[in-house]
């Protein structure tokens, strides 16, 4: 009965362990988004360019919108609705001046991205899975962490505006 | 003789033909830029982004810096000077603001990317091709066509206050 009773501590400590590793290593990066379920795609900063814009007021920032494959085709193509499996990214950076032109213009007149500012944003496209919010599921990370379950009530509603270009305000900047 | 005449009259009019097509079949995009000796890089509308930026005043674009993978590696690891190989891209588009995003906040809130605007300009870093621009050699592309002689003698120039970073004014954005 002992032999068994170490046995069976043994077993229950190695489960622990191996339990407790995924918990450990489980960083910021693997949470998803609420409502939609949405994870930070792998490589999204490595993916091509759709378009570029500024926002001015609270925002106050210079922003990319990137695409992954089917995005970056589908955008070249401009056909809509974009098809299942596309995914957009927009990543956003504080608004600066660059000071070594302000020098030479004696004004400010170059405005560069700084810091990563107003968070990560994704867009994915799955007509089943997010039927009720017309095939697009919506993340929002900053710092790898998402956004509360009412940031993300946002989103939908924030793209209502560009319904007919299927909810996608960037049209692709050749 | 006659034999001789037709079988070199043949030989020539071959010859013609054959420097015939790569001329018809040179476009704008064939054109080197003036000084530097640069074509449009193929592909490099593919390129990763460094960076994005707004020009105020007579500029007033939106513009995206991208970059070759030489380039994408060195300014991730932000080591100066840029090697050998390095390609940086510059696009320009105009500076418009969006429609949509206007009704919703009731005043001009995103500007985005419209038509190509300022050219397409690319730096080059060779340091023995470009000893007398600190390694550098310069293009600017108007709608495939390489600007004139007198607009790239100021590239260099522009670039100086940059000197610092080795003449490249966008830092990588995150």
């Amino acid at each position: 009965m002992k032999l068994l009773a170490a046995v069976v501590l043994s077993i229950v400590t190695t489960l622990s362990i191996l339990a407790a590793v995924p918990f450990s290593a489980k960083s910021a990066d693997d949470e998803s988004s609420p409502i939609f379920g949405i994870k930070i795609p792998p490589g999204y900063r490595d993916w091509r360019l759709i378009s570029v814009a500024h926002e001015e007021g609270m925002l106050n920032d210079l922003r990319a919108i990137l695409g992954n494959d089917v995005a970056i085709t589908a955008s070249r193509e401009g056909k809509l609705p974009f098809p299942d499996g596309t995914i957009i990214a927009r990543l956003a950076w504080s608004y600066d001046p660059l000071e070594e032109s302000a020098k030479a213009f004696g004004r400010p007149q170059s405005f560069v991205a700084g810091p990563p500012k107003n968070g990560v944003q994704f867009m994915v496209k799955d007509s089943k899975r997010y039927a009720t919010t017309d095939g697009w599921g919506f993340a929002d990370f900053t710092n790898g962490k998402p956004g509360d379950e009412a940031l993300h009530k946002t989103c939908y509603a924030c793209h209502l505006p560009a319904k007919d270009r299927d909810f996608v305000f960037s049209r692709y900047a050749p």
